[in-house]
């Protein structure tokens, strides 16, 4: 069975916060219905081809319902929904739910059992709660721009929207917490989640080196800030390896495979504190060793050794990756105007409960009909009614 | 209520990846007890002042039981544990709990209903199951250091452990995945988390952008490759901001906030097809405008026009954040030996439930004669000789 068979969610998400939060429940079994302004979420850019594969990435399982949440029938209709839904989620910045009359407050008089999701940038109350969020303002201001970066340089994005997707599965645990709070008490919930909070775990390192040093850690691109060394990242004949060692073990391992053995036990890098005070040094010989190699033989050397190593992927290995394939993890799929394209799959597996099969994601509007049909018993004639009206 | 009243959870993770996924348990009210072996966990370090702040902030509100578990009393005791337990969860790598002989298949005939979570880096499957994962070469073999760096520069570390943490929230979505499930079936499942796939949907800006032009993305630390411009970092007199805009009103107000109002309607910068061509200019433009202001300075400015914008913050701004310490995310705490320390709360906030009191880290072992009476009724002679023969 699917764990949320049987659940019913009406998903006003856009961009990649909340349409991640959604996808999870859908890949559990829950039927996602994606509700969309007409012509749909802007995020289909001008649809077609040009449709980004991200939406496709977000948007898989779910259906599709257009309405017009502007037009007075538009929001009578999500009313109705609403009545029939076990979970609304949207992340509109905050206070766009109450200006369109269909807030929190309104929702939870009609459904009590109604659980509402909110995903916004820095939560719902609070003064910085109407500052503009995006990954990327809140990557400043979470701090994650001022960690990443090469010694001496300027603050740097981490790379993606670590922001948007933290946010989201954030969201995705909100919306469990609540179903299981909701099987005690029979009520809804709000449940709220701020991106900028969800991103502070990430810099447990960093408030680490602040606390026990009193100052900033400085930025570098190859490391974290611990006297953990080795520990970087080495350029091959052809792309670059990452590689830490956590333990003596490692360390002995790494002068193995670099053709160093003639150091092992050398007090200049007893333990780390020692290696620390000579890691230029260090990271010089394992370069040096690096360059004479492609990516592929550094890697396959250090893995043999089980020393913790690992190619920095481009995109394209990522994307290709024989392991996630064959777990299933990613799956390839033929779309009619996007091509050949790589789906990822839900990240949560549990040996007992099924996963859905990944489907493409559906048109605009695709699943009015049946929407409208199965949750308030519509007929066809209203359904088109409606549609002429612009309200669908 | 707490929604997860009445859970026992048997938290056998390490370093930063599980501990977070027990740690938002025990903020929606499970009984979580960390199981650490003799000594404590080796992330405590030397304990006392040594341990880091990171203990702390990711073990809070946690009970702890020493338990050795390759003493066959400490196994024993183990299983006598997880009969009582609803929840035992690791980060060990694939098939350590198998080799301790308490592994699920051991544990799920014991305890049928038991839920068993593992987090590992590629999960317990594929063909890369084995290779050694921390938070650095996750960040290698996910894509995520590809992706992170400056033009033309070396792959760089995203700041912090995202990989860590994003592992971590994964896990949690999936005990509760599993809870919501055994309330279905009356049975348990295992949980399984790989920090690597739980990565992929981060990177869903550079995997369209491979779709649409069938080339790797190019590294820029300023920002991400769309034609959305302006989209940057800008250097004030004394710190950065990060500024974006998404609409065309942003962009009006932009040149209005840098007093270029002039260039308002002018068909160089009419669209972000337009802008993109003139990147250069148009940083240079608000770049020139940055460098005259402190960053309280342009960011206030261009908050009060309501653009997209964030200071790049340093980590002392994030951690005495007054909107978060405001909203209870953070608090201030007094330790015995770690002095004053911020502790960041759970981020996941549901109104109609409580979230527990944040309470400090124990000492390893605090609670042993605790846990060990109140869930096997056990009395204290026989505690006293589980320590005295090094099972405790």
């Amino acid at each position: 069975m699917q764990i949320l068979e049987g659940i019913r969610v009406l998903d006003l998400t856009q961009i990649y916060q909340g349409p991640y939060a959604a996808f999870l429940l859908a890949m559990a079994g829950a039927d996602v219905v994606k509700i969309e302004p007409p012509g749909g979420e802007r995020m289909r850019r001008g649809g077609g081809k040009e449709t980004p594969l991200a939406f496709a990435m977000l948007n898989s399982n779910k259906q599709s319902l257009t309405l017009n949440l502007k037009h007075d029938d538009g929001k009578a209709l999500f009313l109705s929904l609403a009545k029939k839904a076990d979970i609304v989620m949207e992340n509109f910045a905050p206070g766009t739910m109450d200006r369109l009359g269909i807030g929190y407050d309104v929702l939870a008089r009609v459904n009590p059992r109604l659980i509402y999701a909110s995903a916004t940038g820095y939560g719902l109350s609070g003064p910085d709660r109407d500052q503009l969020a995006m990954d990327h303002t809140i990557q400043a201001s979470s701090g994650i721009m001022g960690a990443t970066g090469e010694i001496g340089g300027p603050p740097a994005r981490a790379g993606g929207t670590p922001c948007d997707i933290m946010g989201g599965i954030h969201m995705h645990a909100g919306i469990l917490q609540a179903l299981l709070g909701r099987a005690h008490t029979g009520n809804g919930t709000l449940v709220e989640i701020s991106m900028q909070e969800s991103m502070y775990f990430v810099l447990a390192s960093e408030f680490t080196y602040l606390h026990a040093t009193g100052k900033l850690p400085p930025r570098r691109g190859d490391r974290t800030n611990t006297v953990t060394t080795p520990y970087g990242r080495y350029e091959c004949s052809d792309g670059w390896i990452a590689v830490i060692s956590v333990s003596e073990n490692h360390w002995r391992r790494i002068l193995e495979a670099i053709g160093r053995a003639d150091l092992i036990g050398d007090p200049d890098y007893a333990d780390n504190k020692n290696r620390h005070a000579h890691e230029d040094k260090i990271n010089e010989m394992i370069g040096d060793w690096c360059r004479g190699l492609t990516q592929k033989e550094a890697f396959a050397i250090m893995r043999k050794k089980k020393i913790p190593v690992a190619p920095i992927r481009d995109l394209k290995d990522v994307r290709d990756d024989r392991h996630m394939h064959e777990r299933g993890m990613l799956q390839n799929f033929e779309h009619p105007y996007l091509g050949p394209i790589v789906l990822p799959n839900s990240p949560i597996r549990l040996s007992e409960f099924e996963t859905s099969e990944l489907r493409l994601f559906p048109e605009p509007g695709a699943d009015g009909t049946a929407v409208l049909g199965d949750w308030l018993a519509m007929d066809g004639q209203t359904i088109s009614g409606l549609a002429e009206r612009g309200v669908i």
